[in-house]
């Protein structure tokens, strides 16, 4: 008890201490950042429909679901909705593996979590480079010190399993990535075969779906696919910020024969195969996640479910279908069109990128992009993702777009 | 036109081919994976009074604002937002540093930020460990190759500047870690002096404040800190999933003479920096960051600057001061009453801290913790942090502890 009543006399002692220091502060203008008056003013978020690259708009229910009162990171609710979440992911996935969770973090963050876990120091890894995503997942690999050999095409073109073939056999290496769904271009790249043949030269394979999933059919277990990801924020109409992943069998025995400790606590995937239940051990405390945008993500995952992915596949592609009629009937040229989710149309002749996206949002409030890394400057993207993917919405965007062509500056040819 | 024609062309055979693999792994059987049952039901989140270390409960306002329609990662809306939420760090950090954002992640993520970008492999650095967060720290920076020393005092408490020099003198590092606001133990670290005998021992003073900001006093500048990091879910009364982080001139310095690139792409600072406006270059995408977790930070940042840090800090301790004082006239013994965020008490002897905690959870619908690392088995940890910090909840929980005190089974002693 003398312990007790000690411990709590310091209290106000050490705060009429430390408070002292803070009227010292103001007093002698130690305190001398004020207020900011920017944040005085009330938040303003105007309505737009974005038909970019993504993020895609967000559903009421799934807003509703992220503004739900919070819940501690551990209670049973929270597991519960973790569960949900994995079961989510299996089905848009189509896998049956264990270790399948959510990121807390950006599909940019599951790209290096997929990396960073696979690889160690001297790892040799192949990275199939036709577009933005692959520069990165070589940049990223490269930072952890991985052995890195490119295999490239030109942006606008996809890997044929001969490509990937000749790579493996030069290169032996012990991962191979590639990107489904290439935003930067447009490019839909073809899976199938590619698992059987990494596999019969030893290699995992690693496949970036951010901006394909629900939108392409995909089939993780059987295209034997290693390591899978996607974001919150494109098909899944969540708001950016998490990110499911995937790990085979063959991936998690890399995992476990590891030499050396992941380079990341955050993102270690024994850590947080443990925390989301994966392991069959006692769930501990791994991190504080971003437990509303678990429930967001899980109404996403629910949307998908209650209306299958083989409808959200057929949707997609029809509506960009469509969209790729209108286009071609106003005259312009497809960059390339094989993605479902993301249409490339080449900037007409004689108008600049800027003025036209920069009109989109102006006049009719919508988002279109120009491109990414080596498109930039050359096209245009159109995202039809979720929700998003409606027959208005392309009447929309294309009534916007021809009266873009005609009121914007455009230089004599 | 004619190539235009053909891209289209391809469109529908090539979706004619990908859904007829749909089509024939359906009916053969290859789409194993089923809807699953759970996410078929309507998601349910109960409503509870969070009074353990973290989160704390969010104010409609700031729910409203994550529930706001999305905007693009580049929208000027958004980098407008992103402008704010560097002034409200500015301010509750009470610093000037340029290089003031917020990461996309949680407040662990923020750590791991931090010590990436700051070291390199081979570099010394320091922890002081009183508690888990050392213990994390030092675990992180081993993962990234760093030459750690460790600097221990038994959980409960805080190191003095001569514990600080005599490891500064024995160790020569570079970095040295320290814990703000220890919420395993419920120690606040004293900071005054720290910044200025680092700095003398050519080493930068990194500081982890995620349990403390806005409950306790802190002066980046005037204290020296050279990094500084919170997490969105504590006083602030934002969603996890977002992390305030600073770096002074020194720590910047630091960056630029770097060797190699830090490991990690997602918490590059330099790449951050430029997103975030901070190098005075053009914005470039670098990643999607959480754009309605922004919103919310921002909300929770612009409730901090309207009742001011003064006010907060006094509320604070005046709520923890009566809390204390309740428990006391309970016959309960303080762990350590330091830190007015978190306020540790012994396990009364005889109850297991596991019914304590389930009856307050069951019966009151209140939430409050126990142990952490050191701490685990030892004592009840009780938070009032941000709006949570009231008069009314210090009344609810000393109610509710004392029902379980009757009303929980106890060993005869």
């Amino acid at each position: 008890m003398l312990a007790a009543a000690q411990a709590a006399s310091t209290t106000p002692a050490l705060w009429a201490q430390l408070l002292g220091t803070a009227r010292r502060a103001m007093a002698t203008s130690l305190l001398r950042v004020c207020p900011p008056g920017e944040l005085l003013r009330p938040l303003a978020v105007p309505e737009r429909l974005l038909l970019g690259p993504g993020p895609s708009n967000v559903p009421r229910r799934i807003r509703a679901a992220g503004a739900a009162q919070l819940l501690g990171h551990m209670h049973p609710e929270v597991l519960q909705v973790m569960d949900e979440i994995k079961a989510g992911i299996q089905y848009a996935f189509q896998t049956r593996n264990r270790l399948s969770l959510a990121l807390s973090g950006s599909g940019h963050c599951a790209m290096e979590a997929a990396l960073l876990n696979l690889l160690e120091r001297g790892d040799t890894v192949l990275v199939a480079i036709n577009g933005i995503w692959g520069q990165r997942a070589a940049e990223i690999a490269r930072r952890l010190g991985a052995n890195v050999c490119e295999l490239l095409k030109p942006p606008g073109q996809y890997f044929t399993p001969q490509d990937i073939e000749q790579g493996l056999v030069q290169h032996k290496p012990l991962v191979l990535f590639i990107t489904h769904g290439e935003s930067s271009t447009g490019v839909l790249q073809p899976l199938e075969g590619l698992g059987e043949l990494c596999h019969r030269h030893g290699c995992l394979l690693l496949v970036d779906a951010v901006a394909s999933l629900g939108g392409a059919p995909i089939f993780m277990d059987q295209q034997e696919i290693d390591v899978l990801y996607s974001g919150s924020q494109k098909v899944l109409n969540v708001p950016p910020g998490t990110a499911p992943i995937s790990f085979s069998e063959r991936a998690r025995e890399k995992l476990l024969r590891r030499k050396t400790k992941p380079p990341s606590y955050y993102l270690d995937m024994s850590c947080l195969a443990n925390y989301w239940g994966c392991d069959g051990e006692p769930r501990r405390y791994h991190h504080t996640a971003p437990i509303n945008s678990f429930f967001s993500l899980r109404e996403g995952l629910a949307l998908l479910a209650e209306r299958g992915l083989e409808s959200s596949w057929e949707r997609h592609r029809a509506n960009c279908s469509l969209l790729c009629q209108g286009l071609l009937g106003m005259g312009l040229e497809l960059f390339k069109a094989r993605l479902p989710t993301i249409t490339t149309v080449r900037v007409p002749e004689g108008y600049s990128w800027k003025d036209i996206t920069a009109f989109l949002m102006d006049k009719h409030g919508v988002e279109i992009a120009g491109g990414l890394g080596p498109t930039a400057g050359k096209v245009l993207r159109i995202g039809l993702m979720g929700c998003n993917s409606t027959r208005d919405n392309v009447e929309r965007v294309l009534g916007a777009l021809r009266d873009a062509l005609q009121r914007c500056p455009r230089s004599r040819l």
